[in-house]
C-alpha cells in the first residue's frame, strides 16, 4: 500500500492525527524498569538498551489502539552504543507488529552510494550473499536537504514506488532556524524553507496515493501558524510531519493550518507530554492519557 | 590537546594530508577475508561486521605510519543494523589505538536534546549509572548546518573546549549540490556555502589551537579549483576536509588551493582509490602503495 494511503487509513481507524515520540532518556525512566534491567545486566549499556525496550513496549502497548504511528529518534539510543541501536530495531519491530506505522526521525544525508546505504538500512533492504533483508524496517524516515536532489533520490528509490515514506526537513522551531532557513534568496525571491517546500513538492510528485498525497513528506514546525499556512499552501501534496507540539511550544491552534479540509494530511507529533506523563508504576497510563487528550484536542481543530 | 594541534603534529610527523576513507563494501571486499566469517558465523550480518573490522585493521596496519587520519562512514555499517554499528565502534578504537586521528562521518544535524545525545555518542560521553563513557570516542565528526546555530553548539559544548572536532558541511560535489548551496541570498549577496562557510568561521573563533585553527572545520568538496579558492579565503581559520578526490572527480590541483601557505589547513579524503586498490590478498599492501602514491601528489602541491 502507498506510504500515504497507509497513513490516511490509520488515522481514520483510530480517528486520530496524533504521532507518539518514543524518545527514552535514562535518567526520565521509570525507576522501577530501570533497576529490574541493572539487577539482570549491571551498570551496563545493555541494561539501559533493554530498559528503554521494556519501557517503550509499554507504551506502545497503551497506546497502539488510539494513534496511527509512532516516531522514533535514534540519537536516544545511539547514546549507547551499538546496544542502543539494537534497541531501536527491536522497538521498531514492536511498533509495527503492534500496527502502528514507523517512522524513524534520523535526519540522514549524504549522496551517491552513502545515501543508498542509509535508505536500505532504514526503509529499504540490505543484500547479504543473495538474500535481502529489511534492518530497521522503518515504514519511513527523515532526511535533510543540504545536498540538494541527489540526497534524497536515494531514498525516493528505497521506497519501492511509494510504500515507504520519507520527511523532508523544510522548517524547524529552534531559535536559530533562520540562520539558513529564512534566508531569502535573490532569484527566487522567497525564504529558503519555502524553496525546499517547492522542491519537496515537486520530489513527491511521482508516486502519489489514492488520496492525492506523496510518499515525500516535509516536516514542518508547530510553533507558528502563519508558517504553516504558508507552506501548506505551497505544498498540496505533501504530507507534514509537526513536531514542537507541547513540550515545544506549540498548541492546536498553531498547528490546525497543517491539515487539510478534511482533516489529513498531516501528524502531529508529541514526545516527552505523553511518554512522560508520569514516572511511576502508572506511566503507561499516563501516556495513554495523555494521548487521549492530545486526541480530543486536536480532533476540534481538523 | 586541541583538536587542530594534534591533526597538524600528525600532518607534519607523517609528511601527509591524506585521510583514508574506511568506507568497506561487501560486494568489493576480498574473499578470502568473507569467506572466511562466513564459514565462522555463517550467512548473517555478524559475518558481514567481523569481515569489515577484519578488512579496516588490514589498512589501518598498512598505512597508520603514513597518514595522519581516516574518515569512517558510518553508512556503510549501519547498512548491518547493530552489528554493523559495532564494527564501527571497534574499527574507531583499534584506529585510535593505532594513532591515527579519527573523523566519523555522520552528518548527524539535530537540534537541543537530541543534538546532545549525538554529541555525547560521538566525540563526547554517555553518562551510565554515574560514570561517564566513550561510546565511538571519535576525535571529529561530520555535521550538516540546515538547522543552524542550535544544531551545531551542543557538538562544541561536548569538544571540551576544543580537543574534539567537528567538520560542518558547507560544499559539496554532487551534481544537485546547488539546489540549495549555490542560491544567493539577498541580504548577504553571497551563495548559501559562502554563508555557511562565514557562520563556520565564526562558530569556531572561541577555541583557536596553537597555529591560529579552530576546532570547527568544514567539509569543501575537492573538484573545483575556484571555489576552493574563494572558501579557503572565507575561513582563514577554519580546517577543510576535502571529500572528492579520487574517485569523486578532483585531484592535486583543484585540492591545492585548500592549503594554507605552510602546507596544513586542510586534508584531503580519499576512499575507494585506497581501499579498493586491490581486492585480492595484497590489498593492504595495495592500499598501502595508493597511499604513498597520493602522498607524493600532494607533497607537490602543498
Amino acid at each position: 500500500m502507498h506510504f500515504a494511503d497507509h497513513l490516511i487509513a490509520e488515522m481514520k481507524k483510530k480517528n486520530s492525527a496524533v504521532c507518539v515520540g518514543l524518545d527514552p532518556r535514562l535518567a526520565q525512566l521509570p525507576a522501577f524498569i530501570v533497576n529490574e534491567q541493572r539487577e539482570i545486566h549491571g551498570d551496563t549499556f545493555t541494561a539501559v538498551a533493554n530498559a528503554f525496550l521494556v519501557f517503550n513496549k509499554g507504551i506502545i502497548d497503551a497506546v497502539k489502539d488510539l494513534v496511527p504511528c509512532v516516531k522514533v529518534q535514534i540519537a536516544f539510543y545511539e547514546e549507547y552504543g551499538f546496544q542502543g541501536i539494537w534497541a531501536f530495531e527491536e522497538t521498531c519491530k514492536y511498533a509495527k507488529e503492534a500496527g502502528l506505522i514507523v517512522i524513524a526521525d534520523a535526519k540522514r544525508n549524504d549522496i551517491g552510494s552513502t545515501a543508498e546505504a542509509y535508505a536500505k538500512a532504514f526503509i529499504g533492504k540490505t543484500e547479504l550473499f543473495g538474500e535481502k533483508i529489511a534492518v530497521y524496517d522503518a515504514d519511513a524516515v527523515t532526511v535533510t536537504p543540504y545536498l540538494g536532489y541527489d540526497g534524497i533520490k536515494p531514498f525516493i528509490e528505497a521506497s519501492n514506488h511509494g510504500e515507504k515514506g520519507i520527511f523532508v526537513l523544510v522548517k524547524t522551531s529552534n531559535p536559530s532556524a533562520g540562520d539558513l532557513q529564512e534566508r531569502v534568496t535573490v532569484d527566487e525571491k522567497m525564504s529558503v524553507a519555502a524553496l525546499m517546500a517547492h522542491f519537496v513538492e515537486s520530489w513527491g510528485s511521482e508516486d502519489l496515493g489514492e488520496f492525492g498525497y506523496s510518499n515525500v513528506g516535509a516536516v514542518v514546525a508547530g510553533n507558528s501558524k502563519k508558517e504553516a499556512e504558508t507552506l501548506r499552501k505551497i505544498m498540496p501534496s505533501t504530507f507534514l510531519l509537526v513536531p514542537g507540539y507541547g513540550a515545544q511550544g506549540g498548541g492546536a491552534e498553531d498547528v490546525a493550518p497543517c491539515f487539510d479540509e478534511d482533516g489529513f494530511g498531516a501528524i502531529v507529533n508529541n514526545s516527552r507530554g505523553i511518554i512522560f506523563a508520569s514516572n511511576g508504576v502508572d506511566y503507561a497510563e499516563a501516556a495513554r492519557d495523555a494521548v487521549i487528550k492530545m486526541n480530543e484536542d486536536l480532533n476540534v481543530v481538523r
